[in-house]
């Protein structure tokens, strides 16, 4: 009888596994297998599968039967490939463990190198190698990463002893180390290590190869990675796969090297062949980014033979993965390796770029094109440009890391930009440092764009940057940064903090001042992209806008109708406000009549601007919505200003504002509340829509207005019920004196949680629902916007909310409601029309929970139109898809 | 074939109705026919039945086939038996018409006396009367009742004609018109009548009552009546009675009376015979209140045989409904008439001595006794009463029309007893009128207690009083009220507006100044009924309290344990309150816990009072909710003294307090937000919780202590786990500690509405859920109770809101999300024990929402607790009777 298979050999040219068995062998494994079945040189080894995990598990830390034996086999197979024997004194075998799980999981234990090595083994590599201080060295990293990541010890103890070892010694840098400091240094790391753990440091390869297995299976439930698992609700039982491999060395000399390329330019997505490699390094020192790689053209001039290797490999793995592929490879001694395969990450451009060009290409068809962009990262592409027609003043030039323009204060340190926006939000700051570390990854966030000094186009600055969709231009060798000083020089020219600069980053260019920024647009392969979703998709998708001008952006990138045009926003702006204080002041309903007479020729104008750039398009019209003493005045000087100009006395204003504070204003007197109290405004502004639209079908022939009028926070039929009925009169009191007939429908916003609860009744009346998931939010978790940050930000940090509710919707909680709202409202009218505005409306997994509820439409803000109509595409095709 | 049956007689000894029979022939109906039935002399007439309302509904005004053939066949019948002649000139029938639905309703037309009079037959009755301007009078008011209440005219259009004729006459009062003026007046209303709808004033007796019944018929439809059905539930399809009656007349001279009378008093609830009547008068006088009447006891010296013959009706009657009966007479010419019976309205302590009473007299069972009493009704009775210690100095005795004791200041107008309250809520008015009138209803729910000079028992300011259970002295002579100059005088003692008095209701005494009052206690018939009640119901009630005293006045009254103990009241007080703010204003942990550990012994101190009351008593403690800015000082004042005491600058304890501002403080950073972000405060707050219990459990033996620890805020199940983790450990230390076990639960309050719709998550952590419902009322509605002012009371004067759903829980919204957390926190956790605390708990209709809904408990406020046993029983008994 067979005992289950757990091992999964690969190399010699045949793997048992392949690129299907993700799930068994982890993604790196099955890659690695893939890899050695297409005939891509990949060093042997093989994976122990993710069921061995799971039993140790299910056993508390036992092996399977038969797991020791195949892992003894398997290391047999090794020795016999590659006549280096585990364990031997003159001709040792080194082996590499990496973890590796079918979905990649920060937190989890990575990578640990040279497993094999001891005091002996150390001698006979050195003398094979003719290398010595390579081999003390690399022993010393291995006692340290075994130390760490294996025994449970801190890197900083470690760190200790060679901070001392280099004070002693007089240098700064580690390369400045021999090979006896080198060889000294292990002895006193394992001594480290024997007094930490009271156990000898383990110099049997095979206990050590055993303790490594244990310890990628132990890494697999850590805090940090069941916290990773519980937020991104991947399953506990998965279990991860370890992949054991034969060490290869890019630091062997001058014929050896590491590298990482990608099949098409991550930045830009050009077919070309992007790569980046340093010679006679270690793959760590490439993505450190302590020396400054050099590009693939480089390899091809130095290595020709290397390169054309390298080049079939891009095209082969390519064309088998049908996508752009990121790969990891080492050349020991003149020989290639290929260490990962993986698909590449790449900038929003790049992802629209391959994922049009890959479909013309015929390699894909335009639903897994169409899946092939992450909706949010979009965004980038929705970034300001700087205006062609600007004039701009090159300062220095580096990589251009990561799109966009940006202008900014420069800053020096991750501290400075987070103190500079903390103190205000409204405060533009660029960082500029020699290169980046994890730790500047706040500081980072809060700033418009990122200049590093040094490191390529993937070191840490480069990286980061392009995911959080910050213009970041790197390696920009030109500048000298002085960080103590606050400053930078590029030649004779000192940029101090504070400065303005410009950042390019699509171009790579560093401009001196304040340097005039674009919009952007949507042409070319974004446009093309769009196209198929916008046909692909079956959610209908709007805009939230207040004005003919962010109407016109919207309806240029998409939108199919405004979802939410919030009328509020016109009583701002300095001719009108006083007359809305006029109104507010007023304390009859004759003199607010008076001040709303001149509010309405206003507001019709606004009105028609808007429904001519919506001709034919549903325009879904918010009334008033928030308290009115949001429009009275607040500091000392504007009241003492609004009092002299409305004629009125200082204190009594002030009694006035004071009459009008509300202890909750956000569940306070606004909204449909406003309008049933003084029904007179909803009057002036029903009458001012209705106006405009029976003007603008006169004056232009066969324009089709289609207002749909919202009333805001109803919580009770009855509230709907009031409004709706003087809405009706005062509509048909207009449309009968210009003698139009206007489609329009009377809806409501349900965005208190009675609303939803009683969305039967509520439906009754309704001719449309609009989810204003802001306020749902903010009354279903109690939650108010305004105060969260003293503590949603611990809330997330700690994962007692996975994320946002006021980003993604809270599908467990909110989202039940919506879904209550939804089934309720059509159990009473099932062609109800659903659609939701508020913010969400934008957030691509919102966007695939309304498809999912059934809803008609969602609303965005004007910018976020294609991101909404790609996730609207994509929850369709996936639906489609099963 | 005999047509369907519209109208049933009633007189001479006989009806065709009965009791049973409210819903086809009203209430009113019901019970005359019910009287003639059992030997009660009633004037006879016939009652037209609901069922040809709805006809005449149904069919646009018409009457069923058949109908006016049933009309005028009991017409002459009346005629038969009175031997006057409907219609006639020399002796002609005068009739009175009153509606009457099953379920009375304000808004419908109530009655037209006189019906028949025209030119012609005044004369005849002049004649046989010999009292010709009794007959003017009458014939005067039936014109404008009927002008009125038929044709819908103003009812002030005819009182400037009267204001005119007395201004020509120089007289000020109607009774000092004579006769010629009143036939004038009769001409002029009959002018009015014809200017005014374009027709005569109908003179055919048989069109005035035609006219008259359809105007009742109207009267079910008007808005008002609709209004009241909509806010009642009541179905529109009931339809009214109409009862046609022959007049008697209680003003035909001294030998001639009408009344009101009791079966036991009303106030007292004393099995005594109790009534007012005035000789020679109509019933409009008794209940206006412009004369005094005398006591029944003077009827019985003045008319003896009338008053045997009335007390043997009082007995009959009584026995026959098994209740107290409120009924009307008309003593006419010597002959005594009974107009109307109905079950007596009451004070709770009448309410509640007679259930008690009649059950012991064997007359009704516990269950009826039980059900006899209106919950809310108690409040009466749970009124602060004078400290029977207090010396009092009497100033004025009146009529003891309301019981309960309040102490004011004087206001003499509503208008001002509104002002001053809204003014300042705390601020305690007394209001003092002559008479009150519809206009004062507003006035008097503002005031503490109303003192009137005039009127009686029965007056309106007597029977609002007593339905709004406010201490009430009325018919009080002896003081002389002058309204204009603000003050009332006795004697020579002037009382101004602003000074203080204490009113007793109880003993109609009106005392100078502030008095003692002590807080009220349940004893005799009280104690009895609540212990059946107490037997009866199946829900369990608790009390919200956070003192000991509080504890044991709950305890005695019934409760059976603490509902809700809000820890954070024990953070105010003298001694504390700067401990608290030291504890807020710590930069950092260390010195918070420093603060924290000064608190702890005190809230131990607490916690022990409160468990040595609570013995064997589940204690359910609610950890710290309020946002901490809450703790600080607000005026300048204290601000200056708190920052002196702290060694703190001004400018920075400002600044302090302005950072924990909060633009929304009810959805803020309070509750388990702030347990989390600060988990040291809960942690103190528990180590008190479990050091008290065990301490006592320790100095007293066998005392057991239940504390059940109840989380605020919780929206999300994490939110539980984060802080029960925590909790467990502490409490778990603390036990070991002691080397005490204490059996205590873990549980949350669901107040937030994302708590509600995740109660199935949520159950999981939890062992008791406590509906917080003025949380979840406030979040459902999205209504901030501190801001509803601007827009609730209109909300419910519109019918927009049947009635503030801070009294009553909203059934339809806020219930839902109820039911919803009960279903879905009892299908993870069957035995799941569910609560409810906040004031909803004590409102009778929230009480039996809560029992059908299969909560296992109520909390509410120490006074409110033998109101929601009572209505927790009533709850279970009819729910017995289906």
């Amino acid at each position: 009888m067979n005992a289950k298979k757990y091992v999964y050999f690969f190399g010699d040219g045949r793997a048992e596994g392949s690129a299907r068995m993700k799930s068994l062998l982890g993604s790196k494994g099955a890659n690695l297998a893939e890899m050695v079945n297409i005939g891509i040189p990949v060093p042997p080894g093989f994976t122990i599968s993710t069921e061995a995990c799971t039993h140790y598990y299910a056993n508390d830390g036992g092996y399977p039967d038969g797991l020791e034996d195949e892992i003894d086999e398997n290391l047999a197979r090794l020795e016999e490939s590659t006549e280096k024997w585990f364990g031997d004194a003159k001709n040792p075998l080194l082996l590499s463990v990496r973890s590796g799980a079918a979905i990649s999981m920060p937190g989890m234990m990575d990578t640990v190198l040279n497993i094999g090595l001891n005091d002996e083994s150390a001698v006979g590599i050195a003398k094979m190698s003719g290398n010595e201080r390579f081999v003390y060295d690399s022993y010393r990293r291995f006692v340290q990463m075994f130390g760490n990541v294996v025994l449970g010890m801190e890197h900083s103890d470690f760190e200790q002893i060679l901070e001392e070892k280099k004070r002693l010694r007089g240098v700064t840098m580690d390369t400045e180390l021999d090979s006896d400091d080198l060889k000294d240094l292990v002895s006193r790391y394992r001594e480290l290590v024997e007094k930490e753990t009271g156990e000898a440091f383990p110099d049997d390869p095979k206990e050590q190869l055993k303790m490594t297995i244990d310890a990628v299976f132990e890494s697999w439930n850590t805090d940090r990675a069941k916290t990773y698992r519980n937020l991104n609700n991947i399953p506990h039982d998965l279990g991860t796969g370890v992949n054991v491999q034969v060490m290869v060395f890019g630091n062997m000399g001058a014929d050896s090297g590491t590298g990482v390329c990608f099949t098409r330019d991550p930045a830009t997505g050009e077919n070309i062949f992007y790569g980046e490699y340093l010679l006679n390094a270690q793959g760590e020192d490439v993505v450190a980014g302590l020396r400054t790689p050099e590009t693939l053209d480089h390899l091809k001039d130095e290595m020709p033979g290397i390169y054309g290797e390298l080049s079939a490999i891009r095209e082969k793995l390519e064309r088998h993965y049908r996508d752009v592929q990121d790969m990891e490879f080492t050349i020991e001694s003149g020989t290639l390796y290929m260490l990962q395969t993986r698909t590449g990450k790449r900038t929003a451009q790049a992802a629209v770029k391959t994922a049009v060009d890959l479909m013309e290409e015929g390699l894909i068809d335009k639903e897994t094109a169409i899946l092939r962009v992450e909706p949010d990262q979009l965004d980038q592409l929705l970034h300001p440009m700087i205006d062609p027609k600007a004039t701009v003043d090159v300062l220095a030039k580096g990589l251009a890391a990561s799109p966009g323009a940006a202008v900014g204060k420069v800053v020096f340190s991750s501290h400075k930009a987070l103190e500079w926006v903390e103190k205000d939000e409204k405060e533009k700051v660029i960082l500029v440092r020699l290169e980046t570390s994890p730790d500047d990854v706040g500081g980072m966030a809060a700033s418009q764009g990122i200049l590093t000094a040094r490191g390529g186009m993937t070191s840490h600055a480069a990286i980061v940057g392009r995911g959080m969709g910050k213009c970041c231009v790197v390696g920009c060798n030109e500048i000298d940064v002085d960080g103590k000083a606050n400053r930078f020089t590029v030649g004779d020219i000192v940029v101090n903090e504070g400065d303005y600069i410009t950042l390019d980053g699509t171009k790579g260019e560093v401009i001196l001042g304040i340097t005039d920024l674009v919009e952007p647009e949507m042409t070319g392969d974004f446009e093309t992209l769009i196209g198929w979703a916008s046909r692909a998709k079956r959610l209908g998708v709007r805009t939230n806008a207040d004005t003919p001008h962010d109407s016109e952006v919207a309806r240029n990138f998409g939108a199919e109708g405004i979802g939410l045009c919030r009328t509020e926003h016109m009583f701002f702006g300095e001719e009108r406000l006083p007359i809305v204080q006029q109104m507010i002041l007023a304390c009859d309903e004759a003199s607010r009549r008076n001040a709303l007479d001149k509010l309405m020729p206003m507001q019709k104008e606004d009105f028609k601007g808007i429904f001519e750039v919506m001709k034919d398009l549903p325009v879904t019209i918010r009334l008033l919505d928030p308290p009115l003493h949001e429009f009275l005045p607040k500091t000392e000087e504007d009241i003492r200003e609004a009092a002299s100009r409305m004629n009125t006395g200082v204190d009594e204003l002030k009694s006035i504002i004071q009459n009008l504070h509300e202890v909750n204003p956000m569940l306070g007197h606004r909204g449909c509340r406003l309008g049933i109290t003084y029904p007179e405004i909803y009057e002036m502004q029903v009458q001012a829509i209705f106006e405009a639209a029976c003007e603008l079908a006169a004056e232009r022939d066969g324009h089709r207005v289609i207002p749909e009028i919202m009333i805001p926070l109803v919580g009770h039929i009855n509230e709907l019920r009031f409004t709706k009925e003087r809405l009706v009169e005062t509509a048909g009191a207009v449309m009968g004196r210009y003698g139009t007939e206007i489609e329009y429908l009377v809806g409501t916003m349900i965005e208190v949680p009675r609303a939803a609860v009683t969305a039967d009744e509520i439906a009754t009346e309704a001719e449309f629902f609009s989810f204003g998931t802001n306020d749902l939010t903010q009354m279903t978790f109690g939650f108010s916007r305004d105060d969260v940050g003293k503590f949603l930000p611990f809330y997330v940090k700690e994962g007692i909310l996975a994320s946002d509710p006021f980003v993604t919707i809270d599908q467990t909680g909110v989202g039940k409601l919506i879904e209550m709202g939804v089934t309720k409202g059509r159990s009473t009218k099932p062609d109800l029309q659903i659609g939701i505005c508020g913010e969400h409306g934008g957030n691509p997994a919102s966007v695939e929970f309304c498809h999912r509820t059934g809803l008609d439409y969602v609303s965005c803000s004007p910018f976020r139109i294609p991101i909404a109509i790609l996730a609207a595409a994509q929850a369709a095709v996936k639906e489609r898809d099963g």
